[in-house]
């Protein structure tokens, strides 16, 4: 038995050694690759998922897995094994069981195709054109509809793709997720409507880039960003991806007429990346050093976003040294001014932009166009039209071109169709955690406001961080919490928070 | 037969897709890594070639090949093939037959040595002290002497090593080349000694980097330098690597207060990536295009920097423009005054940064020490001694550090003995070319001076470039220049140039 388990940790080592490969030819496509060279760079990922795929459904892996005890049953192998190696077993019972239903075929053209998806679709964006795009993402869904119909699922086809992002849950319980939030949202964003609307106007000025990036750079690093274990560049869309299991990269784009897209997509990145740089040494290198799943994940991101982010307490800390850097900007202007105007709610076409009252619903949006589109109720070229409806349905105005609509987001070029669900319960992981964590560091708000963020760090670290997939989202969510996810303490933390700056 | 060389090509491109990615592995060691995440590089790089070498040790290609008819008496394969097809073949069989004979294992733990061994070195050379790589030398010095006993020699040990990066070409060859230049070259020096030395202390002024970055970009444009297929950022020593049929990025490095060091080379790179972008389309992505051998290779970058980076020609072009970014340092300085500047000649410690006359005097040095520490006449430990004694009898000076003398390399870490005699190779084929160049381009002084340079890459794209590997380093020299590899058209390009320079 402890020969099969040291056998299948140096098999994921050497898998995750090829991943974190594959995921630098990912990087270096969005970061530094010159653009004629977007062909070859397909046919390098599609060889190189392709070998991966072998090497990850070689049969010795579901023997050792056997042997270890592993089974529909008990997905964790022998139950007298430690909690870790009991995780490692049950994470990779799970990969090689998706893999394996897999062709290596299949892998291969889905990585070429999106790879060439995500060069076509920029394109179109630029020239805002979705018909440019449109062909691309056909063959996509197709290619997501045949790998849908090999992972198999009881319930609906989406189950298939969802699982892939966030591991064991169901459409169904996603629906329930957002038929609960969207009343409430819709309620507090009412509220919001009748009130006074905060001026963001001084976040509108001129904030040069290098200026930007270089206080973001300190922020990032008295919040435990480790240099040597990681990068910050720019991309045309934000993103983390981890080459090693001592190098995070993190990325981030500026808007110099406006300040908010900038600061906070690094804080946010910054969340994904101290989870991939805090998992334990033990873990680290192996499939447990994961997210285990997309929704904590993101609740890390935005956490550190929104929650510690956008708190009173932050730029009580950090206002005065912005305001050395861009003392034209923001002269006359308070921290309190400057804390209501980066929590401005309004209805906008850019998601990652988007406040934290009406960004659930940009996510309801893409799941409800996601679930149509994978059962075949609009088609491809009906998507733009189908967007800005329902846009207009929920968020009261309509994106007036595709740049703003339909073509804003990544994802499906990338074939991540199933992934949009895990950002809305990233918030709601987020608010649930933070709830938790102020048990144990009830002056958060304090050690915040003094610039002090080890103690959160530490915190994070302890009670999530270090884990990676050892547990499940659901079991380290009640092992944190004391409960399964639960969407009342974002909405009630969302009234506290936006009662508070909208005075209503 | 047919369908042989058709899935030979299939091979060879499926091999330089992987061969491109671990590329890229390499120069984002050397560019963007963050500095923890060396360990697992080097883990990454170790499997990755790995599994190259598998893929490219498949029976299946020596099967093909034999049934092409490639044998040791016809590497080329039938003799009915098209020129490109027995290219191809022959290209294939060298690579092949090599390959062979190393084992996986070899492979692995040299590349997981020499990525460790450039960390180590790196970091070795900064703190000034052998004594710390000097262990990482005598592994990688064994693994290179395990690799030569694979690979088999029958005069010399070396041969086997030189061959890598020299096809075909013996120790005793490079011997007799060396014997010949050197006393030539000291003649030439010698006379310079007796002249009046030229003034460059303009050249030793402050000159931002930023500056430096502009001015060389916009000259490399002139060039022909294509930003679509490539990249210029910046190493700790500079290089050209290709990561795609149309992905070729260079390096450079700046000294703001020695303005040779980054504009030369630039223009160095440049030339190594012009070749790199200008194989014919027929055969990108194959076995063929690749330099036909380092010493071509460097003829190119050689010539692009000296023999017209260096030529009063191409400052009476570029000094004006030069003196319009850097007012203050060239303020009455003329364009010949500069152009004799940058030819100044005299013994130096760093030999990226020698004259031409010297230059090959720091590479017979490295022959000369390698030679004997593959013989194991040299022990590792000695060669800071036998490199300062070596250094001061053939140049007349002695290194005062490691810094500037036996660490001042990166080759030997990455596993590259054998690969400095190719340099010298490069400048004799430069000087060579170049003189056929001229007459086909009688004018070609003219048109540097005009900045047109057009005519120069195009005639280069059309004799060398574009053949990739389809000749031999010989068989090229033959066909562009009538004859073989002939040091006088070096020594009398010095003897001309520089008895004008220094007016002997």
């Amino acid at each position: 038995m402890e020969k099969s388990i040291a056998r299948l940790k140096d098999i994921s080592r050497e898998l995750q050694l090829l991943t974190h490969s594959i995921a630098l030819l990912g990087w270096d496509q969005e970061t530094y690759m010159p653009p004629a060279a977007a062909e070859e760079r397909a046919d390098q990922l599609s060889l190189l998922e392709g070998m991966l795929h072998e090497k990850a459904t070689n049969p010795e892996i579901g023997e050792l897995l056997a042997h270890a005890g592993a089974d529909g049953e008990n997905p964790g192998g022998n139950t007298s094994l430690p909690e870790e190696d009991g995780g490692l077993v049950r994470a990779m019972f799970r990969d090689f069981g998706r893999r394996i239903k897999l062709t290596k075929d299949l892998v291969m053209r889905m990585a070429k195709q999106t790879s060439i998806g995500q060069q076509i679709w920029a394109e179109a964006r630029k020239r805002n054109e979705f018909s440019l795009f449109a062909p691309e993402l056909e063959k996509i869904l197709s290619l997501t509809l045949e790998k849908a119909e090999c992972l198999g699922y009881s319930e609906h086809v989406y189950d298939a793709l969802l699982d892939e992002y966030e591991p064991w849950m169901k459409t169904s319980a996603a629906e329930a997720v957002f038929s609960s939030l969207k009343p409430r949202l819709v309620k507090i964003l009412d509220k919001i409507r009748g009130a006074r609307q905060v001026d963001d106007s001084f976040l509108l000025k001129n904030y040069p880039r290098e200026k930007q990036e270089a206080f973001g750079r300190a922020v990032i690093s008295d919040l435990g960003w480790d240099v040597k274990r990681g990068r910050l560049d720019q991309s045309t869309h934000p993103f983390t991806t981890t080459l090693g299991k001592d190098d995070v990269r993190l990325t981030t784009r500026y808007n110099e007429n406006f300040f908010k897209t900038g600061i906070f997509g690094i804080i946010h990145e910054c969340g994904h990346g101290l989870y991939e740089l805090g998992f334990s040494d033990s873990i680290k290198g192996t499939a447990l050093a994961d997210g285990t799943s997309l929704g904590i994940h993101e609740s890390q991101s935005r956490m550190w976003e929104n929650v510690i982010g956008r708190s009173m307490a932050f730029w009580e800390h950090y206002f005065p040294v912005l305001a050395s850097c861009f003392p034209e900007n923001l002269s006359g202007v308070t921290p309190e001014r400057f804390y209501r105007a980066v929590n401005k709610v309004e209805p906008s076409f850019i998601r990652v932009e988007a406040d934290e009252v009406t960004y659930s619903l940009h996510i309801i949006l893409r799941f409800t166009l996601e679930t149509r589109m994978v059962t075949g109720k609009i088609p491809v070229r009906d998507l733009p039209e189908a967007w800005n409806s329902l846009f207009q349905e929920l968020l009261g105005i309509r994106p007036s071109s595709d740049f703003d609509g339909v073509l804003q987001d990544v994802h499906w070029s990338m074939g991540g169709i199933g992934y949009f669900p895990t950002y809305s319960l990233g918030n709601l992981y987020g608010a649930q955690f933070y709830r938790a964590l102020k048990k144990t560091l009830p002056d958060a708000e304090k050690l915040i406001a003094g610039g002090d963020f080890k103690p959160l760090l530490s915190w994070l670290r302890e009670n999530i961080h270090r884990h990676g997939r050892i547990y499940t989202a659901d079991e380290l969510c009640r092992k944190v919490t004391g409960e399964s996810l639960n969407p009342d303490y974002f909405i009630s933390y969302l009234e506290d928070k936006f009662s508070k700056v909208y005075e209503f």
